[in-house]
């Protein structure tokens, strides 16, 4: 067999490697056809100049992939049916597409209508509107890179189909220990599920829970995007107003119709940043008791509080199974590892099991081995503790520069607390126009607009997030905004 | 100050490490007390004789996380407020819990009660009954961990929400050329929604599309975990034979009742192994055009074909928008990754992307961006070449072993293709028998009852998983459930 083969001393490429491309190559094109006997390793080495292992190790590897079959006592050969044959499908029959009915259920319609946030898009000089977000650069990427490395290794448990759709256990066992301690939550490991975020907590209880005509009670303002989730299950949202002391119960116990669920965020009301007093805690679970509903408490960011000892958690607090919790990594760690939890009464645990293996099984896998030796290894209390401090700096850099930059144009709201805060600015400007000027001068606002159930309560207030900004640039953005606001 | 601190001049733990455990130790058991002021950097470092700079990085440490406090022109203070009070909450009141009324939803209720699969619990020792696991131990984990940390860097887009609850855009491409070339799908790739495996997608189409009471066709058997989903969503589901040629078209196109949708798994119809022939796809792809019908094609597996070219997807068939896909990575690369994807008609691009938003926002991005250059840089074509020879191999072990091991005792059926064999065993052992007797034998044997919708048709049916079997195995494994049918 007179075969050309190429191979480049000069290369970084190994040359078995090089050999392996040649030949697979020649096979493809034909050059070597099916069928055709290989000549002997001994003899290619030979001719190439190269070891006999090197030939050896190429054949081997197209042996393997299917290029070459070995008859015994007879040869190497092409093989017949090539594998890249295997993998390219065409087909017999294309023609034009034309309309067909897909019609939409119920809920399909619904969320096709309901109105929606977009997801955040590109980014602009100074940006306050992404009231949730971390302070990437702040992240030790490098020890998660580590503890990744160290998870990702040959190990059945770790690539095979989950043991358990609740969740890996170490990981919800670390997560207990830590809400035990942390959030006064009291919970067994079995109670508490590992979901993709808070939204797919949400999602799961309202479906695990809300028939369409179901009402549910919450915060208003409040967090749009449970509201959506609720609409769009079909329920009929009735909003409860908040003060300075959260939700007021007053207007939750004089309902008369029967209400399924309230959903609340307790420690660190979203949007206005208010915490639900405790009178009001006691009375709100006394209602919940009395009444039959089920209290959705998402405890969002409660991990940040600045001058206080953190509020303990309504579930803690609760003599009966009423409340479920919600909890996340998206603001502690980063979002884009989509890591949240649920905890939930015992009697729920079988319903809530099904419920994650039929809709997704349950959360990828290696990311949990990850962020449980990060927790077990006291990187999570040490990561908080430092944005504790981060933020609070840059929650009181905002606050100043808006107290000083805006003197009587601006009242702040809630407590020292989050990563955002919620401001009214008092001006004639509208709204969009404050947004439109803003955006000219490269800032970025956000209007708490869409956490209002009626859209006239909301004017002149906006949602500033500071926990991703710099001082200089929330320093900046705050002189351009007075600049703007005086105008 | 009088301050011991015991810092180990032998040990591996550097001493500005030490030194910051020894503090931090101290001011949490009130050794150092709040407000107290801390020992000057240069006289710390004389006392313990340390460098400075050493005692500065400590004390920079407890600075950042909270634990001192600078006072310009005063000194370094113990804080009077610890970062570990802010992290620990107590509950103030805590009464013994007693039952509340937590109704499920109908879908909840559903839930509950309907017949589910549970998830797969301990191996034994020859375990036949993992029709979809892979060969892990061939996994090239070494690369995918290489992969893995090159993606994880210092980078916002990959730790902040996505910009795009469809997928990673790259890998929205990489899955479309794949398709493409392989499946002979028609899409662009602002079709595909990479999602929570193939489990996701199927939960997905089903809520958008499924109300109370519409019908679902599907094979007979079939794949039960679609079943539960389309049930828990409230379908009725019509069963449909199958036989040798896949689903027989007579029986769905003499329906009388309108369908709302067709599950299907054409490429190779799960238990059976059949191929749907190409005059089928045809009257199916017709029969759906005609009646409005969704076709929802699940090709779970169509990439394990060992002696032919692959079958073309019936969505790269159609003329009309009639074909939703289904892809999953699960068994070409691992399950634990959870990740799959869906080809939608262009027109429900839009709702299908506020459902997966709403739903949980987006699949994790750091995996999405690994299996993109595992896409991109050929590893995955290489690694299902290999797999393929792989398991080809190890079902022809699987047939000779049964052939020669039970002769008439055994059909087997389906094509040369897949990661799992239905067999039929003629034996006078009732099912449950042989399952029981096999265990006893260390063999693991799962039924094809749950496949079908009369357990009576699964008699003597089971179904084996041989692709993460070594031939050995697989040959002792047969020839043990040889000696319990022959007995």
């Amino acid at each position: 067999m007179d075969l050309a083969l190429k191979l480049e001393t000069t290369s970084t490429v190994p040359f078995h490697r090089q050999l392996y491309d040649e030949l697979r190559r020649a096979i493809l094109s034909g050059r070597l056809e099916s069928g055709q006997r290989m000549p002997s390793s001994r003899a290619l080495a030979k001719a190439l100049g190269i070891s006999r292992a090197t030939v050896l190790f190429s054949y081997d590897q197209l042996l393997s992939e299917g290029y070459l079959k070995t008859v015994p006592a007879s040869g190497t050969f092409v093989a017949c049916q090539l594998p890249d044959e295997l993998l390219q499908a065409t087909s017999p029959l294309i023609s034009p597409t034309s309309p067909s009915r897909l019609e939409l259920s119920t809920y399909g319609e619904t969320l096709a209508t309901v109105n929606l946030q977009p997801p955040p898009g590109q980014k602009p000089l100074i940006n306050f509107s992404c009231y949730g977000r971390p302070a990437f650069d702040e992240f030790p990427i490098q020890l998660w890179r580590r503890l990744l490395s160290r998870a990702c290794c040959f190990n059945t448990t770790i690539l095979d189909y989950p043991a358990d759709p609740l969740g890996y256990k170490p990981l919800r066992e670390a997560v207990t220990r830590y809400l035990t301690q942390s959030r006064a939550v009291r919970c067994e490991p079995d109670q508490v599920v590992i979901v993709n975020g808070s939204q797919q907590a949400l999602d799961l209880i309202a479906r695990l829970f809300l028939n369409w005509g179901d009402r549910v009670a919450m915060e208003d303002p409040g967090y749009f995007e449970a509201r959506c989730i609720f609409q769009v299950q079909g329920a009929e949202v009735l909003p409860i107003p908040v003060d300075h002391s959260g939700l007021v119960m007053k207007y939750l116990s004089t309902l008369t119709t029967p209400i399924k669920l309230v959903y609340v965020t307790p420690s660190h009301q979203f949007p206005t940043g208010a915490v639900l007093s405790l009178p009001r805690r006691l009375a709100l679970l006394a209602w919940a008791q009395q009444t039959g509903a089920i209290i959705l408490e998402d405890d969002y960011d409660s991990e940040f509080r600045y001058d206080e000892r953190p509020i303990p958690a309504l579930q803690g607090l609760a003599s009966s199974d009423s409340v479920i919790y919600i909890g996340t990594f998206s603001k502690v760690l980063f979002p884009s590892l989509r890591m949240g939890y649920l905890v939930v009464p015992q009697q729920l645990v079988p319903v809530v099991t099904r419920a994650k293996w039929l809709i997704d099984r349950q959360s990828p896998l290696l990311e949990q081995h990850v962020l449980t030796d990060f927790i077990n290894e006291g990187h999570l209390e040490r990561h908080i503790r430092r944005m504790r401090m981060l933020y609070a700096q840059r929650r009181e850099t905002l606050v100043q520069a808006l107290t000083q930059g805006l003197e009587n144009q601006v009242t702040i709201m809630g407590e020292n607390a989050g990563m955002s805060v919620m401001v009214q600015f008092h001006t004639h400007w509208k709204d969009e126009e404050i947004v439109d000027r803003a955006e000219q001068r490269g800032v970025e606002l956000i209007s708490a607009r869409s956490c209002y159930m009626k859209a006239e309560n909301s004017n002149g207030k906006f949602l500033l997030g500071y926990a991703d900004l710099n001082s200089e640039t929330i320093a900046e953005g705050v002189w351009r905004l007075a600049q703007i606001l005086k105008a």
